[in-house]
């Protein structure tokens, strides 16, 4: 399979300059002094520039429709590999250079104008600028769409989900929807009748630090591959031999840093335990951005928030802030603060019970703005009234705390939000498994996590990108994915 | 000027590809762990291999030709880019890569191995292998001199310090010789009738950083385009919008920390002070490595081992330490602690007075050695004889303090040394020029240094590499390099 091999050395080329791209992107967001914003803007530009050409260069096109033909002579490994090269090079360059330079040209200047309106509150401003991202992401939607043969929206819903299609979205949301508002309201109640103390600051940051680095080396961080950082907006990057995660500090509230730690560290172990001997290539990434949503909300949610594990946890915090007799650090009460459940305006704020319904409402707008069923103008109205719907709050007049907060939007990164649920739900049908075939709480208490993402690393890290989400899931845990893992956990928990 | 615009923008596109591997160089040195390292070493060779390819593609030698031609239709500002242009394509293109293969080979074997070796006082493993890199920079230097139509060592001087000539460093370390083996003897006679009090550590690593930066601040370190970190070997590195630069802390020693500091911070100061609208091309980069040096010697040594400013660091340095009645931060034995002199085995540690006689002996050998004059095998004798006859000092058998202690002939730099000693005659020959037209010392007592860096920036930074060292010299100072300036300062400071 000479094309094969062509391919793939030109793939593993190709991650040569992704790493330098995502070293320098941790930079930007982590060292970089302001003054030197726009030479990097400009080097990095230049480096996607050319990423990109060496993804659409004529060659590729050649040896893809040589091995096209070939198929049946390839075993599952090279067919698997091929496939992921294959998805890459074709969202690479399907899109006319006119349409990736307007896309880019039109979410460059409403993001940046964004920043400002959003603290205005000026929803016309912001308006007109998405207006013109909305038409370039239908053009682009389409086009994607006639090459996958699917409708506009599962074209950019396969940017982010492979295989994931509006269809199966809107009848696990469906699902969702018939419990989900109930049983928030329900937990609210139930919550408002328990007095919950929560930690008094300050809570010094290099102490914060420290037991964040604790947790890291608990959870199996690997330090020889990876480090934790400082910024303003918290992620998981670099590369999978040197994983970057950064987080940021409230001296008045250390658990936000804590399990925004804990999430990435989720993130981190996926990017960490891929598998070295594919390493360089498509089919050796990350399956897709629920899948590595499931790996930062198994830590955070299903592992962390646990009672066994907010043990662990109050532990260790107890010690490192020196909170012996501090009431607010009683396992008990320390367990309720962790599971907290307020409806609120803010999705990266809101606890796991109510972050789907402001997935659930982002997912309707953009799927209906994307198929041309309704348009930005009808955004605010469409907003205020599921969230009056979900969580009984109004956003009437509240752009800026309303369809104005999330970043997500002002560039077309539409097909993005349903991931951040999907992840939620595949996290709770991999515990629900992981609970049948071991005693989790037991391994938890053992303080020794290793049996846990033992297994989380033979089905789901190693695995890769070798084979479906639908796969990995059936493998892992007998069925494709089912939503009501995720009732019966939150019901479990919460209620 | 059709090529010379498509010159420049190919220089500049080059240049953002420079920028990413200078950040990702420092994160190497600074931020990555362990782990991280093969996979960041394969790629920074994948993005070297990209701009070689790119500094020697066959376009540029069509433009390069073509402008050759209608080298009188360009003015003074356009034959410089070109001319440093030309320069850097020459450089890099002028090797078969056959040859930049085997040398870089090599060079990674003998430095790899040099590592260990030095730690064994391995002399007849470490030989083994230099001979090899020897042999290669013969070869190297060989065809580089039928390039330029010079000696084959002056064709390696021309890689670090353009124009150089081993005749010029003939000339003028040979004054040098004549007078530094005895003022030696005689400062250090001199200084064993004084009494010096160490100050007594510990200096805790954050005191000292922070009084790191506030002496960047002092002279006029711009941390909007830059910042200050750690690494085994201080270096500055980084992009003129964003200059890096590192210490190493020594907590019983809070001096070698800072004036490392005070150090690069010379050498970012020219870096952040090139001129704009010359970025990314090469006739806007600094000059020469001795000139560079010069700049960061003239920080280190002549501004701050000068009476006037160890005063404002000793004042500093109490208030950061809190020992304001410490008798070691009497000004007095404060500056008598920043201008001790002490001949030693090592060149990194050596003070400013020895250090020309480490660099000599090196040059020696390496002209030598590059010429075929001597071999491998007689380096340790010579390296001795000289010791003696400079320092007073024997190597004989103590290879891992002797010939071995450097890591620069290990990867096949030679040419290099030179330039260290080179910077330390132009920043004498700068500051003897300046202290006639302004009362420097009358200046740092201000405690407001910057109508120095103006003067600096004005007849060095500004100028970048838009004409020669000689000609920055000569109208800097009048003359070309005269190295009795040195001799001057020396004896006026230490006798
Ligand atoms: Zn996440
Ligand atoms: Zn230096």
């Amino acid at each position: 399979m000479e094309q094969l091999d062509k391919l793939e050395a030109h793939f593993k080329r190709l991650s040569h300059f992704q790493h330098l791209a995502a070293i320098c992107g941790w930079d930007q967001a982590t060292m970089m002094p302001s003054g030197g914003s726009q030479a990097r803007a400009d080097a990095m530009a230049e480096l996607a520039l050319y990423t990109h050409q060496q993804l659409t260069t004529h060659e590729l096109h050649d040896w893809f429709s040589a091995l096209d033909e070939q198929q049946d002579r390839l075993n599952d490994a090279q067919r698997a590999s091929f496939r992921e090269m294959k998805r890459q090079w074709q969202h690479a360059s399907v899109l006319p250079d006119t349409l990736v330079k307007a896309k880019s040209l039109a979410g460059a200047k409403c993001e940046h104008a964004w920043r400002q309106q959003r603290q205005n509150n000026d929803w016309d401003g912001f308006a007109k600028n998405l207006k013109e991202v909305v038409a370039l992401a239908r053009e682009e939607a389409h086009i994607r769409a006639d090459q996958k043969n699917c409708s506009p929206y599962d074209a950019l819903l396969d940017l982010y989900e492979p295989d994931m299609t509006a269809d199966r979205i809107d009848e696990v949301f469906g699902e969702l929807k018939t419990w989900l508002p109930d049983t928030i309201q329900a937990v609210v109640d139930k919550q408002s009748q328990q007095t919950t103390r929560l930690p008094d600051g300050p809570f010094a940051e290099a102490q914060q630090k420290a037991l964040g680095e604790k947790m890291m080396a608990l959870l199996g961080f690997d330090f020889e591959h990876g480090r934790l950082d400082v910024s303003t907006h918290p992620f998981c990057g670099g590369v999978p031999t040197d994983v970057r995660i950064t987080t940021r500090y409230d001296e008045q509230d250390f658990t936000s840093a804590l399990m925004g730690v804990i999430h990435e560290t989720g993130h981190a172990r996926y990017e960490q335990g891929l598998p070295k001997h594919l390493a360089g290539l498509p089919v050796g990434k990350a399956r897709s951005m629920g899948v590595h949503e499931s790996q930062s909300l198994f830590c955070e949610m299903q592992l962390a928030r646990s009672e066994a594990f907010a043990t662990l946890i109050c532990q260790h915090a107890k010690q490192a802030f020196n909170r012996q007799d501090d009431p607010a650090f009683h396992v008990d009460n320390f367990h309720r603060v962790l599971t907290r459940v307020s409806p609120g305006y803010i999705r990266v704020d809101a606890d796991e019970v109510t972050y789907p319904a402001h997935i659930m409402l982002r997912y309707d707008i953009e799927r209906d703005l994307i198929s041309g069923k309704m348009d930005v103008d009808h955004i605010p109205d469409r907003w205020d009234h599921a969230m009056q719907q979900y969580l009984g709050l109004s956003t009437a007049g509240n752009y800026k705390n309303g369809c104005m907060q999330d970043i997500h939007w002002t560039d077309g990164s539409f097909g993005y939000f349903p991931t951040y649920t999907l992840g939620a739900l595949y996290a709770a049908q991999l515990m629900q498994t992981m609970r049948q075939q071991m005693d989790v709480d037991g391994i938890i208490a053992s303080g020794n996590v290793s049996p846990i993402f033992d297994w989380l690393s033979q089905h789901i890290w190693q695995r890769a990108s070798t084979t479906s989400t639908d796969n990995l899931l059936k493998d892992a845990t007998g069925e494709t994915l089912n939503p009501t893992h995720f009732r019966k956990y939150i019901q479990g928990r919460y209620l």
